[in-house]
């Protein structure tokens, strides 16, 4: 039974889920798996419990997404076998309730130092192919899209489930990112409290609309716009850029330029353009750095409650080029070792270079 | 030039130093570097910046410790010569304060989006043995004493210079927990500005002292002894448990029973004791997980104008057992896939087995 404890000091919640043990483990014997090259998503792995013919070696799938109707399936979600959160519909010993709730109600002294509890939600694993890729960036174009339609629908779903207040699409490529297996995934995780780390941004963001009467990534995105230093790519509707206090190096947000709180709001036209520019930022990353394991996390607004002006959505990825060292554990403030500058200038130029005629469907791409 | 960027939106200071993309690394080529046996420390490495003969290729020492006074030196420190941050020597262009007062006096919303500054401080390296361990549980109880003996020294001198507001010891042991060199070594980070995340646990310190009257970890310490679940093992004056809500496998906390805020404040006896029980701790890592990389950071109270009662000094012993995932990145909410109870069972185990008539030396070691 997985539980859920809160280390008071640091304000902070901590999931333990020792079933994830159990979970299959590609990387466990080959240390690096090298990003195969674009021809080799025909062969299928026997022993890969996500390809085609193992469809039963996973939970049944809650949705099953066609790039045409005669495919069986293109993107297949099914429930996590390994779940780090405990289902809803799994019984439930003893429940505190929410965080602040668990946190102000607390019986004793003991019961503050050692709060735990029973969180509940779902964890989900969107199978993005039936061919044994890696990278999205192997996908045609509307195929990838459908993968981000997958996440629409998956959020809009737990956007109807009462009580639940998180829920992030984030992706595990390469051992070094804390992915398990190869087959090119990713997973939603959705829960019944709030980290504190995200309500401490939800807070700011309000309180940046409340003293500015403006979103506060509109802002940052316009004066991003004009200097002109940290841009990767554009479309008409969407930005990618390399921010300018990133904790890791290469790492890219990409969001939308006019203000749109839910990830979910996105029309499909603007989602095959959104796609588009997120294949081409990740392709121009593994140019980069061919054998890079990176995470990305789509964060869309929070699922309870909220003032729509004040979120903004955007996807970040996360290259994990460098590892988190003893300072980094000791003060959150991380060392940084590429300017974004210098990122932007490098990840643009392979987008520039692209087939596809890059530069004319990315029309405005430029660098100072 | 280093300079050090703030997120606003997360709160958090980020440091760039492109520099430090120069330093040496002996993992570079060989992924994993195992653990060497206890008799190999007496070959050097021709190659090894931090071996005797090499001293011209690190900066001058600022502190040499001996076992005895015929060895030129047991634990040299030197600036590191690739720092994270401007040294106090280094001309700095324009400085706007320290971070609180930059917030508030941002002279346009510019300057409020892309706060920057050069933070200024010290960056050490402690070089612990002339022999090339890669582990302190390779060296003779005295020797190890020696190396924290220069800790304290070189906390002493960073908590008397003025402006200096945050100063931590920190190893990284292994390439998964960012070490570029096998030699066994240590760092010390001093900085003029106070991570946010420093912050807000001195000021939760600070509320519990206000609000129960006591200091929050003697409290936890209290109970741990009480329910003696999570303790790994203790001495007379010092316990070693995995705490309850911790974010890692097999993490380890190593705090003084009374209360002590500053571990500069520790006696030559109780530094021996300390360094005993960190050697044995360590050993039962390394032998549960004979190749585990990890990272050991040495918390002491604040350097500018703080409450002592609220401050109890911890060394936090972290296992780089598991990958920082997606899910992490995105909410800083960790999943373990250890629960403490069993960590702490499984190390005390080998602390009990350990030769040197441990379970004498180390009296009070019990479990649940």
């Amino acid at each position: 039974m997985n539980e859920t404890r809160y280390d008071w000091l640091s304000d902070r919640w901590v999931i333990f889920a020792p079933n994830r043990l159990l979970r299959p483990d590609n990387y466990r014997e080959h240390k690096s798996y090298p990003i195969a090259s674009d021809d080799s998503h025909d062969t299928n792995d026997q022993q890969c419990p996500f390809c085609p013919g193992s469809e039963d070696e996973t939970p049944e799938a809650m949705l099953v997404l066609r790039t045409n109707p005669k495919t069986p399936w293109s993107v297949r979600v099914v429930p996590n076998k390994f779940p780090a959160i405990q289902r809803l519909s799994d019984p439930v010993p003893c429940r505190d309730g929410l965080n602040q709730v668990a946190a102000s109600t607390a019986a004793s002294t003991e019961d503050a130092l050692f709060m735990r509890k029973q969180a509940r939600g779902g964890h989900e694993v969107i199978i993005e192919a039936p061919t044994h890729v890696q990278s999205i960036t192997q996908l045609p174009a509307d195929h990838a899209t459908l993968i981000f339609e997958a996440y629409q629908q998956r959020l809009l779903h737990w956007r109807s489930v009462h009580a639940m207040r998180y829920a992030v699409v984030f992706k595990n490529n390469g051992a070094d990112a804390g992915a398990s297996l190869v087959h090119s995934h990713s997973q939603l995780i959705c829960t019944d409290f709030l980290p504190s780390d995200v309500l401490k941004t939800q807070r700011r963001s309000l309180e940046y609309l409340q003293s500015h009467g403006r979103c506060y990534l509109c802002d940052v995105l316009e004066k991003e716009l004009q200097a002109a230093q940290r841009i990767v790519a554009q479309t008409e509707s969407f930005v990618a850029f390399c921010p300018f206090a990133s904790r890791l190096p290469y790492s890219v947000s990409i969001l939308p330029k006019r203000h749109q709180a839910a990830f979910e709001e996105c029309s499909p036209k603007e989602l095959a353009e959104f796609t588009r520019l997120v294949q081409h930022t990740l392709k121009a990353i593994e140019i980069e750095h061919p054998w890079a394991a990176y995470n990305y996390v789509m964060q869309t607004a929070p699922l309870d409650a909220h003032n729509p002006a004040a979120f903004h959505w955007r996807l970040k990825i996360l290259p994990r080029l460098i590892k988190v060292a003893g300072f980094e554990w000791s003060s959150d403030c991380y060392i940084n070792t590429v300017l974004p500058e210098q990122a932007a200038e490098a990840l643009g130029r392979h987008i520039c270079c692209m087939p596809h005629n890059a530069k004319a469907s990315l029309p405005q791409t430029h660098h100072a």
